[in-house]
C-alpha cells in the first residue's frame, strides 16, 4: 500500500445516494431487479451478467404453462414463432435502431460467420476482411473461416488505428466496439464512416458495450452488428445472439445458412428456398424459445432506464476504481483500459504477472473478477447493478490481498480449466 | 363410417395392461415421467415432445443456483463447460453411437450446414451432393446454401430409389431416416452400405427417428448424423441440435464455424485457429446453457427403457390406428405411412382433401395432430406416453368428426399462422 486514499467509504456511499441511476427511476434502483447473492462484488457482468428476478418465474411459466399445458399450440397462441423478433425489438432500443431490424438466434459465433459471408457478398469485387488480431480471439477465426469458404484474404490491421488498413479492395472491416482485454473502445461512428468513404462495410461486434454503453447504430449510418447477450443484457450462460442489419440491405442480404426459419413461408415446404423479406431471412433453424423466453424476461431491468443515466453511472464508477487502485497500490497495476471516457467501455483491467492469483484472491474474498491470459485482470462494472460502495470494498479487498501476498498462494498455481 | 370394428376399448386396455414398456420399467410406466393436461390426447410429439416432469424443478435450480448463485464460477463448479459432451454422452446411447462422438449445440439447421461442409471437404475431388426432394425442407436448403458456397451441385435423388442418383462425383448422400411427411422409414445400414461401395459418405437426419426408433449407427458404420432434440427426444421447444461424426472422421473434419468452443485451447485466446481433438471441434460459440440443461433434465426418461420394447410398442401403436383408421372409416383417408414395420417411423400420415379441417376439429375435441400442406394430417405415437387408449380415443373422435362433418366448420378455413 503506499498513498492512502484521500477518499473514504462514505464518498462511495455519498455517490451512490446522488446517483440518478439508482434514485431517479420510477421503479425504483434497478440493483433490486437483480437476484446477487449476499457478501458478493460482482465485477464479472461483462462476462456473464447477474440473474435478473424476472426470469425464474417467467421461465418456469413458459415451461410448466406454454409447453407443458400448450404443448404444439403455444407457437400459435403463445405466440412463440414471432418470439425472435419480439426480442430483437427490445434489443433495437438498446442498441438505436428501428425495431424490425434485429434477429436473435444462434450463437454470436455463428451469427457473425452469417454476418461475415453476406457483407462479402455485398462486395463482390473485393476481396479482403479486416479485422483486428487482438480482438476476442472467435472474431478473427470466423473471419479466416470465411475467407477460407469464400477465397478472401484476412488482413490483421494495427489495433490502434485501423482505417489505415483500408483500402479499395477491402470488402468488410470487422471490428469489436470494446475490447474484451482493455475494454477500451473504439470511435464507432468515425471508424463506420471513414470505411464507407472506403467503400467498405462494417460489421460491430458489441458483446462488451450494449447494454453498459450507449450504442447509435442507426445514428452512425451502421451496416451490421452481432452481439451477445449474457453479458451486460444479462440473458443467462450461453444466451442466443442477435444481428442488426441496416434495412437499406436487408432487401440484397444473402446469408449462407439457408434454412426452414429464414424463408418467406416456411410452412409451405417448397423445395427451394426463397429468403424472407426483412431481418428474418437471418434466421435459419427453429427459435430457441426456452432460452428466448428467459432473455426476453431479463430484458426487462431496462424498461425504465436512461442510456445517458447508465453511461454516466458506468464511467463514475470506473473513474472511481481507477482512482482509488492508483491512490492506494501506487504502481502495482498497470491500468490498460483509456482514461479518456470516449475510449472507455464499461471495464476496467489491470495488468499484473500475478494477475490469475490476484484474481482468484479476490474471489475467494468475495470479489468477482476474471482472467485473460497472459496478465490481465478484468473488472466489469455493470452499472445496473454495481455500486460505488462494491467498487469501494473491491479495492479495499485488493489491497488487503496485495499487502498479504494472498495472490502468491501456491493453490493458484493450479488454473481452472476455465478462466 | 363404414365398417364397425370388431375391436373395443377394452382390447386396447389390454394391450397397454400387457405391454412390456408400460409394466416391466424398474421405474414404472415412463408415462408417469411427464406432465401432461388432463383430456388431451397428444399425438404430436413428433413435431414437440411432451414436458417431463424432471426439467421444470431442475431448470429452475440451474437458473436459481447455479446462475444466480455461482454466477461465472458455474462453468467450472458447475461444469457448464462440458454440458455439451455430458448431454452428448446421452443421446450417443440412444443412436447407437460411442459417448464421446456425438456434440450438443446450435439449431438442427446450423448443425446440418456445419456438418454438410465437413463432409464436402472430405471428399475433395466430387463435387456433388444428393438429397431427396420430398424431405423435410431445411435439409434441401442447407444443401443449396453449401453447394453454391462450394461450387458444388444439388442432386435431386428418387426418393424410392436414393442410391440410384449415386456415382463416382457424389460427396456426399443426405438422407432423413423417417420422413416428416410420411413417416416412411429408410433401410439406414443398407444405404450407408451402398454409399460407401460408391465412395461417398451419408449424413443421416435423424429427426424424426431417435428417441422412438432404435437406431444403431455404430453398427452400419455410419458417417455423420443429425438430429434435433425437441421431438421425441422432448428437449422443449427449440432446444439444441446434435451432430454425430464418425471417429474415424473426426481427425481430419473441418467444419466452417470456427468459433472458440471448438478451439483446441480456448482460454489461451490465441489468433489463429486451432481444431479441437475429436467431436468438439464441431462447436462453435458458447453453450446454451438453459436449454442444454433442460434437455439433460429431459433425457433421464430414457434412463430405464429398453429400445426393443420402445420399438415394440411404437409398432403396436402405429398398427392399431392404422387397423382402426381402416376399419372404422373405410377408404375415407388414404395411409400414406407405410405398412412394412421395417419402413414405418411412430407416426401415421392420413391424406385428405380437408386434412387442415380436420386436424383442427380433433384438435378442438383435445385430440393434438398436425397438418402438413397440402393434404396431411399427420399423427406422433411417442411411445414413451401414448398408449393404445389414446389410440382407440383418438380415433374415436376421429370417426365423429367426420361422421359429424366437423372438420368442415367454415372457422377452418382461415389457417394458423403455424400450421
Amino acid at each position: 500500500m503506499t498513498d492512502p486514499s484521500p477518499l473514504s467509504r462514505d464518498t462511495a456511499l455519498a455517490l451512490d445516494a446522488a446517483d440518478p441511476l439508482r434514485t431517479e427511476g420510477r421503479h425504483g434502483d434497478p440493483a433490486d431487479l437483480f437476484d446477487l447473492p449476499d457478501g458478493v462484488v460482482y465485477l464479472d457482468g461483462n462476462s456473464l451478467g447477474a440473474l435478473p428476478r424476472a426470469v425464474a418465474p417467467h421461465l418456469a411459466r413458459v415451461v410448466g404453462d406454454e409447453w407443458g399445458r400448450g404443448l404444439i399450440s403455444s407457437w400459435n397462441d403463445a405466440d412463440w414463432i414471432n418470439l425472435p423478433a419480439r426480442v430483437g425489438a427490445k434489443i433495437a432500443a438498446l442498441i438505436g435502431v428501428p425495431s424490425s431490424d434485429v434477429h436473435v438466434g444462434d450463437s454470436t459465433t455463428v451469427l457473425l460467420f452469417k454476418t461475415m459471408v453476406a457483407a462479402s457478398r455485398l462486395r463482390p469485387g473485393r476481396r479482403t476482411v479486416v479485422v483486428e488480431p487482438t480482438t476476442f480471439p472467435t472474431d478473427g477465426y470466423v473471419a479466416a473461416g470465411v475467407a477460407e469458404l469464400l477465397g478472401l484474404e484476412v488482413r490483421w490491421c494495427d489495433p490502434a488505428d485501423p482505417v489505415a488498413a483500408l483500402d479499395d479492395d477491402v470488402a468488410l472491416l470487422a471490428l469489436t466496439h470494446v475490447d474484451f482485454r482493455s475494454g477500451a473502445m473504439y470511435d464507432l461512428p468515425g471508424i463506420t464512416a471513414a470505411a464507407h468513404d472506403a467503400g467498405a462495410l462494417v460489421q460491430w461486434d458489441l458483446c462488451h458495450s450494449a447494454g453498459a454503453v450507449p450504442v447509435d447504430l442507426a445514428g452512425a449510418d451502421a451496416d451490421l452488428a452481432v452481439g451477445c447477450t449474457y453479458k451486460y443484457l444479462n440473458g443467462g450462460p450461453g444466451s442466443p445472439a442477435y444481428a442488426y442489419v441496416a434495412e437499406r440491405l436487408q432487401g440484397e442480404l444473402r446469408q449462407p445458412i439457408t434454412g426452414w426459419m429464414g424463408h418467406a413461408t416456411p410452412f409451405e415446404m417448397q423445395r427451394d428456398h426463397v429468403p424472407a423479406d426483412g431481418v428474418r431471412r437471418m434466421a435459419s433453424g427453429t427459435p430457441p424459445v426456452l432460452a428466448l423466453s428467459a432473455l426476453d424476461a431479463a430484458l426487462s431491468v431496462f424498461d425504465d432506464v436512461d442510456p445517458a443515466a447508465l453511461r454516466a453511472t458506468s464511467l463514475s464508477l470506473t473513474d472511481l476504481f481507477i482512482r482509488l487502485v492508483e491512490a492506494r497500490l501506487g504502481d502495482t497495476f498497470e491500468v490498460i483500459t483509456p482514461r479518456e471516457h470516449a475510449r472507455r467501455g464499461s471495464q476496467v483491467s489491470l495488468r499484473h504477472p500475478e494477475a490469475y492469483g490476484v484474481v482468484q484472491a479476490l474471489i475467494a474474498r468475495g470479489v468477482v473478477g476474471d482472467f485473460r491470459t497472459p496478465d490481465v485482470a478484468r473488472f466489469g462494472f455493470a452499472p445496473l447493478y454495481v455500486t460505488h460502495a462494491d467498487v469501494w470494498d473491491a479495492v479495499e479487498h485488493l489491497v488487503t490481498v496485495m499487502t498479504g501476498e494472498e495472490h502468491l498462494d501456491p493453490a493458484y498455481r493450479v488454473r481452472n480449466l476455465v478462466t
